[in-house]
């Protein structure tokens, strides 16, 4: 079966409080529609880590319950931050800074996001999944990969695609939106 | 049966002309033997493109009788160059600008390097493999990836070894020197 494969590159959700003491009052402004149903906001921050600093990191809105920054492996060797694989949500992730225009944040919120399957419920049960299950997807480039431990994620809005970051992105020869085939 | 896997780091290079505008009547100056009959030396240049720079770039020697940067694909994407995906030693590459101490050289010498697998002729005959053959191999972590497409070079002096590069390293979660399933 041929699914559609995503990639996100390096982002940070927030709560409303770490939001407002980067941001101060102005914003958050919603610039782009996202597939899950978040947005992706004109506002944007700067990481940085003992090594280097990466500036125009994008903010995704719904504000959340904790803030996270999700970065790959390639940003956490140039920034000299040790991110742990963890699924997009889970804490505590590695000690970063973040700098907006009006203040910032240093807590432990920097992860590598695990790859994953976003399904909605009915989808996953025709295919026989559950939420935590694994998949693998086969990528049919000129760099011909299959990555393997793909943790499905099932949800009433989310909509059927694989969430790559760019590391694997990259590594797959693919970029962009694109398909794979989907092996249960 | 298991397989050495080794990542190639972005690296340069060059004729001994090229050298010389580089980096003028000093050096090469190897500091480290590389797996493949090669070294690494403490000369390092700047590479770049229209969007950015990146510092720090090791020089390979010995000269080679062409001038070729590899780099990885999030290389390409920060520093705004479109190099194509090639076997290391295949040209031309995309147009870059490299900057040494000495001088500057801007040609079309930048690639992307594909998945290879280094292998001397006994080995190559023992597992029945021919340059330019294909194999795939199985990289067992928790980002667990099978990758395709892996070119085999067979040269007196080699190793058995495959190379990746860094993002393919870091989107199948390995770093350093591991192993995986070869897969022919």
């Amino acid at each position: 079966m041929e699914i559609k494969i995503e990639t996100s590159a390096r982002h940070i959700h927030l709560t409303k409080a770490d939001y407002k003491q980067l941001f101060g009052d102005s914003g958050p402004t919603p610039e782009k529609d996202l597939s899950q149903g978040d947005q992706a906001c004109t506002e944007m921050v700067e990481i940085s880590g003992p090594k280097s600093s990466i500036k125009n990191v994008r903010v995704i809105i719904p504000f959340r319950d904790y803030s996270q920054v999700e970065i790959s492996r390639t940003d956490c060797f140039a920034m000299g931050i040790d991110a742990p694989l963890k699924i997009s949500g889970d804490l505590p992730g590695a000690k970063i800074k973040t700098v907006g225009p009006m203040g910032e944040i240093e807590k432990d919120t920097a992860i590598v996001a695990k790859r994953h399957l976003h399904l909605p419920p009915a989808e996953a049960e025709k295919l026989h999944l559950n939420n935590s299950d694994n998949v693998s997807v086969e990528i049919n480039t000129d760099r011909k990969t299959t990555y393997s431990n793909i943790v499905v994620r099932v949800k009433e809005n989310y909509s059927t695609s694989i969430h790559l970051d760019t590391d694997e992105a990259n590594a797959a020869g693919i970029s962009g939106e694109t398909s794979g085939e989907l092996i249960l």
